[in-house]
C-alpha cells in the first residue's frame, strides 16, 4: 500500500503530494490546520475520501497546537479551525460528511476538558481513516464479483489508493479481482486536464505490478470498437437518489461509448456519495475551475493565455447509462433505489439537517 | 490569410515552425530540401495538403542548388532529392501526390536542359499550391450550403489555413459562412497529444475573428447532451472508396457521439484524399507514434517515461456514422459512391501505377 497519508503521535501530519507525482515522491510534514487546508486547495492532498481524512486530522491538529486556558476562546478557534477546512474545496462531498463527525463529537463533548475532546477527536479522525479504508475493501470485494477470470478494463481519473483511505474504489475492485487471481489488465485515460490518469492510477498500477496502457481520453472509444475493453469502473464524486452520476469530466462520453458499443459501465463509490436529498442530477451544479488548468501543464504555458477556455471539472452520467453502482453494502442494478442505504445514513443527514438549521439562524 | 509558407524569387523556402504556435510566431528559412524533409519529419510544418506544396518547394530547391554539367549526376541526385522528402512522413497521401506530380514533370521532360526543367519543377508547384488554395474555396463553398444562419460548431485538430494551401477544408467551411453573414461560434477541442486544436486551431481561428472555445477533447460529449452543437465537422487523412474515413484520433468518438446525440458528423476533404484503391477503412494502417507525445509536453516530462503507452496517431470512422463528405466537387451522402471522382482521377493513378510497376522492376 502507498503511505499517501499519515498522523504521528508528534501530531504531525506527514503526506505525499500528489501533483508532483509520479516524477518526484515527494512527502510533506505539518502541525498547521492551515497548511493542510492549503495542501487540499491546490490538490497535493486529493480524492474525495482522502481529502475527508486530512481534513479531519487537521482538525485535530488545530486544536491540539492551540495554546490557551479560556473555555470560549477554545470553542471559537475550533469553529475556525473546521471552517477553514470546510472552504478549502467545494464539491467533495466527503471533505462536509467528515467534518461534520468531527463538530458532533466536539459538540456532544463540550462539558468534557480540553484534553479529553482532543482525544475524542482524534478517535474521531482515526475512526473516519479506518473506515474508510474498511469500506474501500466490501467495495472490492462486492465490485469483483463482476469481474471475469480474464479482463480488460479501462478506468478513468484516479479513484485508488491515492484517493482514499484505502485499496481504492474504482481500483480497489481491480486490486481485489488480481488478488483473487484473476487476469487483469488495465487501459488508464490519462484524463484531461490535470493528467490523474497518466500520474496518479498510473503510478499506483506500477507500484501494485498490474499491467497497463496509458491512452489519451479520446482513444477509449477505438479500443471498445475493437473489442479490447470488457467494461468501464469509474468513481464518483456525488449519486443522485436516482442513479445519475456525478464525476470526473469526460465520464459522460465514456458512458455513451459504452452504451453505443455495449459495454457495461460500472460506477463504483461509497455510500456516503449518494445524495439523498437529490432527487435528479440535473440539480447537482458542476463546478468551474480555472482556464489555465487547460492552457497550462505544471504551471508552464502550452498555448497562449489570451483564448478563451471551458472548464467544467465534473460532467454527469444519467442513470439510463449505468449499469451498475457498487458500494460497500452491495452491487446495485436498476432501477436505482436506495431506499436501504438511506435508513443508514438517517443518523449523519438528521445532525447535518440540524446544522443546516442553525447556520439559518 | 496567415503566411505559412512562401517559395521565394532566391529560391528559398519561407515557413512559420507550427510547433512553436501560438507562443512564438517564427519563421524559418532554408535553401536546403533536407531541411524541408526535417520540419515536415519534426511537424514544423503539418497538415497533408501543406506538407505537399512544402515538398514540392523542397524539390525545386534541391535541384537549384545543386551544381553539376553532368547529367547522369543530375538525374541520380534528382531522386535523392524525391526520396529523402517521400519518406519524411510515411501517411500524409498528399506528400506522395505532389512528389508523383513532380517526377512526372521531371521524367516528362527529361530531354530538356537543366534550367528549363527546373523552371517547370518551380511551374508544377506554384501550380500544386495554387490548386490547393482553389480546392480549399470549392470546399468552403459546397459546405457552407450546411450551415444554417446561426450555427455552433465543434471541431477537431486543425483543418484550417495552418494545414492547407488555402483556407482549409473543415475551417474553409466556417470561414466561408461566416463572409456570407453567418452568426457561428465554434469549439476547438484541444485534440491530445499534439494539442492541434488548442494551439492550432485556436490561434486561427483568433486571427480570423471567429468567437471561440477551447474545450478538453472529452467534453464534446456534455456540450452534444446540453444541446449546444449543431454539428460537427473534421479534415480527413485518407477515405476508403465506401466512405470509411481516416482522420486524427479522436475522431470516431466524436462520429459515436454525434450518432447518439443525433448530430451531424461532416467530413472535408478533397477528392484526392479518396484512396480508389482501398475499398474499406480496416484495410488503411493507422500509424503508431512516439510514447513521448503522451508523456511530454514541448519536451517537459507530465508523467513517467517508464510508464505503457498506447498511441495511435489517427483513428477510423466506418461510413455509417459520416452524414456527409464534402469535397471540392459536391456534398457527398451515403451510400457513398465516388465514381465520378475516380473517373476525374484516373490519369493520375495510371501515373502512380506505372510508377509502381518500375519499381518492381
Amino acid at each position: 500500500m502507498i503511505d499517501k497519508l499519515e498522523y504521528t503521535n508528534k501530531h504531525e501530519l506527514i503526506f505525499l503530494d500528489q501533483t508532483l507525482l509520479p516524477l518526484k515522491e515527494k512527502y510533506l510534514k505539518t502541525k498547521s490546520y492551515k497548511d493542510v487546508a492549503e495542501a487540499i486547495q491546490k490538490l497535493r492532498i486529493r480524492g474525495a475520501p482522502l481529502i475527508g481524512i486530512a481534513a479531519a486530522y487537521g482538525v485535530v491538529m488545530g486544536v491540539h497546537h492551540y495554546d490557551t486556558d479560556n473555555r470560549k476562546n477554545f470553542d471559537i478557534h475550533f469553529y475556525k479551525v473546521t471552517e477553514t477546512l470546510r472552504t478549502s474545496r467545494p464539491t467533495a462531498k466527503n471533505l462536509f460528511y467528515a467534518l461534520d463527525r468531527m463538530v458532533k463529537v466536539f459538540e456532544e463533548n463540550i462539558e468534557k476538558d480540553f484534553v479529553e475532546i482532543e482525544d475524542l477527536l482524534l478517535r474521531e479522525a482515526d475512526a473516519i481513516f479506518d473506515e474508510d479504508a474498511e469500506m474501500c475493501k466490501r467495495i472490492g470485494v462486492n465490485g469483483s464479483e463482476l469481474i471475469g477470470e480474464k479482463m480488460t478494463i479501462l478506468t478513468h481519473c484516479n479513484a485508488g489508493e491515492l484517493a482514499t483511505g484505502g485499496i481504492g474504489t474504482a481500483l480497489g475492485i481491480i486490486y481485489t479481482a488480481r488478488d483473487q487471481g484473476k487476469d487483469i489488465f488495465v487501459y488508464a485515460d490519462e484524463t484531461r486536464p490535470l493528467l490523474q490518469g497518466s500520474r496518479l492510477t498510473a503510478y499506483e498500477l506500477a507500484e501494485n505490478e498490474i499491467d497497463f496502457d496509458i491512452i489519451i481520453d479520446s482513444m477509449a472509444a477505438n479500443l471498445m470498437k475493437d473489442g479490447i475493453i470488457d467494461c468501464v469502473i469509474v468513481g464518483a464524486d456525488r449519486i443522485a437518489s436516482n442513479g445519475d452520476v456525478v464525476n470526473k469530466v469526460g465520464s459522460y462520453s465514456l458512458a455513451v461509448n459504452c452504451a453505443f458499443h455495449k459495454i457495461p459501465f460500472y460506477v463504483a463509490a461509497p455510500g456516503s456519495t449518494i445524495d439523498f436529498d437529490i432527487a435528479e442530477g440535473k440539480d447537482i451544479e458542476i463546478e468551474e475551475r480555472s482556464p489555465e488548468e487547460i492552457t497550462k501543464v505544471y504551471g508552464e504555458k502550452i498555448t497562449s493565455q489570451d483564448f478563451s477556455v471551458l472548464n467544467p471539472a465534473f460532467d454527469l452520467v444519467p442513470h439510463e447509462l449505468v449499469t451498475a453502482i457498487i458500494t460497500e453494502y452491495k452491487v446495485h442494478y436498476p432501477p436505482y433505489n436506495f431506499g436501504g442505504l438511506k435508513h443508514m445514513f438517517q443518523s449523519y443527514i438528521q445532525t447535518q439537517r440540524a446544522d443546516d438549521n442553525e447556520n439559518d439562524n
